[in-house]
């Protein structure tokens, strides 16, 4: 295994190279992102996504799982970079930081080469990273195939996204599409297209979710546009009996997700 | 209508109190909290929680909703305070702050004269206030009786989960307690008592959950402790079927209270 460079400054170009992925437009335009923690970092691993660095905390060098992820980094060709703890708590803003982040390149799907599989999601405009991390990993708990993100949305390799879907951002595949292409690909779907509306007429739990099944959810404020509410064959209402008048986008994806898929979860 | 005092430096005292309510200690000592945007101040009024301060931006003062807003407040012998939108930025910490502003009394209930109902929900030391506040909201969409925090949680009145709850938090009424009085009332409880568990042996959809039920929920990262696992009759678990091992506590929690009111829930 080849040597690691120990860094002690904040101010080292690699070091700030990893910080600047904090900025969208540096995460887009590396096409990198940032996992923290060992579990996630090696869960990445088992799921083929090579580091493009490996960032530990020196005195952890030697222990057994942070060895195994610097010589899968090194035989994928990636960086390995010991550093102090000072170091990993700027990287990741932070007062604890993780003892282990891993640098990784970002992976997204084209539309075109979509298998319908069982269940995907399509999310549009959706805006809080925190949501959207959240939605991850309620899609991968349900093994949906995969997410669409539609038009302008905020990013799931950000580090908020990445922290709440606690690791499932590397098993779920991403899409990304503006409306146009998304609306012509949706015409070529071969299953139910269903979306949650306001203006629902059927009862969330009273369509029967043979797969195929997109389902697509509207964004936080607004919830679908016209063009999109239009592109489903069913809208449908999730009941709500007290005094809020509507769930929480993570909350309502989750409720839809676990009625889709009602009938072939089983213990 | 009294006269409004408008206020322009963020160092004034009145700002600086509520400014300081950011803070936990403080929000403890005084029993306040903060509600952002005039739609939750006014549904904060309506739910009968009148305003111990109204804070609102100057060119604002004569809508009609504010000036609503102002009298309920003057009229409950609470104070206005005109000021403009960079007080509001900093008492809020955001670049683009509301209007309106309300300072509200924190309501506790006490454990011992809780009416069974229909459902309610205990969370057994939950940390993250954005978790805790997308509860409040699914507990309030399901017309749940309320939510009894045990032991140490994180604060439903923070800021975060004020914003969160999305106004919730004066609809659902919050109880706290320590685990040995909460056991004891529990002893008490006429009906079902439910808690998700890695060791549950049955699926959440197969118990019938008759009312009064009392859905107990462990933490983010260590689920229920074993004294609340004893305390349940049943130990439920919510199937996956994909990489992730575990959902946010959050959905978890809405998923289970979807499926307890299944069977009141109509549109």
């Amino acid at each position: 295994m080849p040597e690691a460079r120990l860094i002690t400054s904040p101010a080292n170009p690699e070091i700030k190279r990893i910080r600047g992925l904090a900025l969208r437009k540096k995460r887009e335009e590396e096409r990198l992102f940032v996992a923290e923690g060992l579990r996630h970092v090696m869960e990445a691993i088992e799921a083929g996504w090579p580091l493009e660095t490996l960032v530990y905390r020196a005195d952890v060098a030697q222990r057994p799982k942070v060895a195994e992820a610097r010589a899968a980094t090194a035989a994928a060709g990636g960086f390995c970079l010991e550093v102090t703890e000072a170091v990993l708590a700027k990287m990741t803003k932070r007062d604890n930081p993780q003892t282990v982040v891993g640098v990784l390149r970002q992976r997204w799907q084209p539309l075109e080469g979509i298998a319908p599989g069982k269940l995907w999601i399509a999310l549009e405009t959706v805006r809080d990273p925190g949501n959207l991390g959240t939605v991850l990993r309620t899609a991968d708990a349900v093994a949906a195939d995969g997410v669409i993100l539609i038009g302008e949305t905020c990013d799931p390799y950000s580090p908020e996204s990445v922290r709440a879907s606690m690791g499932s951002v590397v098993r779920v595949p991403l899409v990304r599409a503006t409306p146009e292409p998304f609306l012509a690909w949706r015409a070529g779907w071969p299953g139910l297209v269903v979306g949650t509306h306001l203006s629902g007429d059927a009862d969330y739990r009273a369509v029967a979710y043979d797969p195929p099944v997109l389902l697509i959810m509207g964004n936080e404020q607004a919830g679908l546009t016209d063009a999109l509410a239009a592109a489903c064959d069913r809208l449908v209402k999730i009941p709500m009996a007290g005094g809020a008048d509507s769930l929480n986008l993570s909350v309502a994806t989750a409720v839809m997700l676990f009625e889709i898929a009602r009938a072939r979860l089983a213990l």
